[in-house]
């Protein structure tokens, strides 16, 4: 007797149902998109959050300008990601809308925390079939730092739509490592230079090739959103 | 002759129907979402009822007050969760537009039981296509904790959209032992915080690390809801 | 050659089509539910109807009063039921509906049969995508006793959506015993006491337990519908 | 090589359509469903038409009573079944309404062959996903007995939505037989009473318990539907 | 390896897909189903033209006169058909309502083409989802004989939504030696009543039974559409 | 292992999607339909276009007059078609309801191209669902002939929606080895009256019967859309 | 035991679904039919922007000048494509209108960027069912070529509705060959003059026939959109 026993392939075609085991599968698979994708670090100091990514410039014809991996989301939050950059510009574009809208209805700015919340509620909703969701998980982890009236915050968001708040946190395929690294070299008093210092470091750690300011990107939001020119990246680099 | 003996692969595809023996598969896949999540114990009291959940921190970088895993519905019902998280945070949210929704139409809180009813409804209609329902069963369990005009009560909810009133109640990865402990130590005359206590030492037994404030959440309604600040659980495990 | 003798894995998955015998496999299954379910048992007196059920308290914890296997429709109907009791609520409240529109659009009681059809027209309509409908059998069936103008009465309803009127039934997992006793003691001119004396001894024999006002219930319609409070039940059981 | 002959299997799932030899099986397995039918019985008169039906009553316990095998629809016309009771009584509600709304309209009943036709609409739209029709063929046969400005007339309808106008036929388990017999005995100059005789006599041929006023149901459309008493049933019986 | 191979089955499925030698297999299996039905011929002549089909009296209980394979379209449009007859009443209803919207909007008939590009417009959508539309082809081919201001004209339709211009043609399951016949006897100056001949002799040789005016009908569109009462069908019998 | 490898028939399913080689099986297989189909010859000279086709008349009962396979779009444009008939009178009509439409919005023709443009949009979007499009490949191709400010123009169309322009080009069964008779004796200088000769003789190679007026049919747009009378295609083959 | 190795047929029926290492393999075989498709190479200078195509004339009956693998989306933008021409059609005609609107709304032309957002966001929602969307991945590569405010850009996009802007790239059969040569010979400082001899001496070396004006077309984009003409084009060959 035969297709019987219960395994795997059988679950993939509900895209939204659970295995016997009680798993998600495409979740799981979308998961696994994102231990291809490229390294990307976060910090949380009080002064401020970091974001550290790894481009990978898989020609010299290309513009390193062009490979956007850190975005900004309002001015007072901004994210990194690792995994399928097309989907991350669909939740990080959802997100700006949100974010604008608050502004408008409100007068003031989101807080991270619902930001992040209405990045997850988008992406816990594939296989829905209703018009904004898609019809897979989202390939796509992101890092969200912010600072509102809570101070600096760093959020982690996976594939299922759950998110977590960190102090320091890797996603990508050099993510096992970084986070090690992370937890020895993490502390709450920590400078934003020293998180500056400590996330490219590790970066450098897990990168095949020699750091350059063509092939990372470094922001920060200290209360506001700014992306490092690439003297600023030099900078950093030079502090190793 | 094979492919056509009655097995369990066949019937998982159509998201809600029934097996040849009258089973539910998804149903019980997702009960077994639940058996892999983190334990939570409910016990109710006449002066209220107790909660109480075992937080895994993952990485000592992440922040413990960002593992919600009990949360407010209105400021007479709470609820504690094992399972998926962002599925709970759904339900949760729909709760809390239910009892937002009683209040402004009667002007009265909503009952507990009601609440509960409502939370039920939306997850028995998993796999339906319409619009607040999801594509499959919601892979989560609640213990909800209330006081209405009937005084306290403590429910509890499964999958497939069944719930039950208790006295005392343990969901996770842990309950089965959990249970047998609070048959064992539960009586109706337990004052509140020798509940509190009873509920933390039975979730002592049931985890694998040492009981800080960084690990577990506790929260009460007496007649309202209120989770306890990390001294209040300090207090509470130096009593154990 | 395989893969093309007609074997029963292949028509299930049109949840509502038939198997080459002529057969309705999701039905049968949703049958089969019921056999797993709990004991119900009706007897109809020139009285009243009298409904007795077995209630599972699978843990010394559980609220008894809050495992509800008799319900009310209207003040004129109520019913027990066996299977899976989610469903069953959807089908009492859907009832219940219909039968206060009946009462605010005419002026009068809904009969117990136009009660009992409206019920089974929304069990009948599985599987067709509509507002209303679920995606599968209602994996329940029904006892529903009453009195209109005609009269006590009793109809049985099963997954299918079709019902019978009876002078006495049981169902659920002990229903093959408890129907052979029932025919051999019901008769006619049963006063509405003897029929409480009957049920619950019937009853008595295919439960594993012993009976006691916590895992029975027994409702009666004379003219209105009233379920036993404890001590009422313990004046049944005192009688056997 | 295998998975590729023709074979039955492949072309169930599809609801509504041909398989290569140019058949319908779900229209022929719903007829296998009417062959485990209980057996039903017109004949045609210049006096009017007679339905005669078997009724299975499988416990003492039921009301023979409710268990309704011929159907009024209009005060001119009425209908046997066999088959899904279920599905009929869909069948018949639907006539019910078609033939009000015809009086309503037009101030006159609506022929009988134009009623037919209507029930023999919906049934072949079956699988076709709008709001009136079934997910799958309708489960039962019809025998339609009016009367109208063309005088008394009889149609059998099956699941495919066909129909043909009879002098006389059997449907259900037992129609084979029962059909011999009719050719055998039937001539048009028979009585309204002579047919009842015949009906009758051929019924009990198929049936395997002994007839009574409780296990047949007998109608007639002389100029209007009457459902025979009991004691009526009772004098037919009588006169075989 | 296998399930590799093309093979057949697995065409089937997408009910209007194109199979790897660019065939259609849903609309040959149709065309399988008018090789099982009744035979039915149409000749084209100056002064009009002649339908003759045979009816297959399963029965001798069956009503003749409602056993229909000839319909009226319009007063200047008839047609025959072989294969399902419940498709062949909907396409016939569906070109009824479009001749007649026609009368009304332009105060003219309909012409014979244009009324049955419209039936094939039907035909060819099937699989398409939308309201009219059947989810399978029209298991059914049509022989419409019509007179507008063009003259006499006789076309012939099949289930793919095709259809021709002929002088004469057969349909059914005799078609293939009737043909034949037919283009043996055919010529542009024969008679209305030579056509009426032809055709039926030529029915006759392809029917099983003896020719009656019970098992035949026949019908001409001179200038408009008359079914031919028994005596007029004796007549033509008497003359071969 | 097996069920596993890539194979054909694992693609089909999804009407519109690619094989692992990045094929569209279904347009393919489409192709493969129009293999199938008569042969059609279009030729472009400075004087006008030339489109000649062979019908093929499988019986001598079929008015060769209704085998239609050259057809006018517009006054100004005409096309030629090879497979399945009846979809390319849907695509037809699509082009002369948007001919229509351009000529009653902005006063004057549609152009050529952008009426091929037209029919190749409805063409690609099979599978999507919407009103106007089919569930399969439209199995057809055309070769369009228009005359426009830009001149005489012929078009080529495929089933994947794509065209090209052309000066010669031969569809169908026979265009292999028409389209190199064609590149033999095709020069931009050739006469209208040269291009008919020219057509009509590869034609001739092609087909297997011997070439008549009721076998073939020939169009020229010079100006103006115009179908040759029988007479006319006699003269053209008098000059072979 | 089988039909349970993680095998890639099984996950291609979701058209958008991932396979469990975190692949989309309807993209992936999308991206297989550009490798099929003709070469075209872009390169960027500070004057200006080139395009160069190879264009396959697969017959000499074929225009030359109808097989356009250039197309203007707007005046300041232009895009040679490699794979399936009929769905680049459809990708410039959304953009053409999406950069008409903003002409409209705004006054000034949209920027390259967002233009190649645009095209991409749809090219993104592939297998959504929306109305605009595509049941399947465009199977397509474009090199967009434009010049706005920030000077001359090129930008690259895939069927995965991920883009990057690069200095140069070749994209179709002969890209990988073409990309190593133009990374030798690139450089910043390239006049655009230079730029076209490399562009056309690259695609010479990956054609298999000799380059005339009639089987390449080559484009600029200085700060308008300029498709050469035959003696233009004829020009850089003499170059080479």
């Amino acid at each position: 007797m035969f297709g019987c026993w219960p395994c795997r392939t059988e679950y993939d075609r509900g895209v939204n149902t659970f295995s016997p085991e009680g798993r998600l599968f495409q979740v799981e698979y979308a998961i696994e998109a994102i231990k291809l994708g490229s390294t990307a670090i976060g910090l949380k100091t009080k002064e401020g959050v970091v974001l550290a990514v790894e481009k990978r410039i898989t020609s010299p014809l290309l513009e390193p300008g062009s490979v956007e991996k850190i975005m900004e989301i309002d001015e007072h939050i901004g994210c990194a990601m690792s995994g399928l950059i097309a989907d991350a510009r669909t939740l990080v574009e959802h997100a700006r809308v949100e974010t604008q809208n608050h502004r408008f209805s409100y007068g003031e700015p989101m807080t991270v925390e619902s930001t992040t919340q209405a990045l997850c509620d988008l992406a816990l909703r594939f296989g829905e079939g209703d018009e904004e969701s898609m019809s897979r998980p989202f390939g796509v982890s992101l890092l969200i730092a912010g600072h509102d009236e809570n101070g600096p915050s760093l959020y982690y968001t996976d594939p299922s739509g759950t998110f977590w708040q960190c102090n320091a946190k890797a996603i990508g395929s050099g993510s096992e490592g970084a986070d090690s690294s992370l937890q020895e070299q993490y502390n709450k008093d920590l400078t934003l230079q020293e998180a500056e210092t400590i996330a490219l470091s590790i970066l450098k750690q897990v990168m095949e090739e020699k750091v350059t300011p063509n092939n990372v990107d470094i922001a920060k939001v200290a209360t506001t959103y700014h992306l490092y020119t690439p003297s600023e990246v030099e900078a950093v680099i030079s502090r190793l």
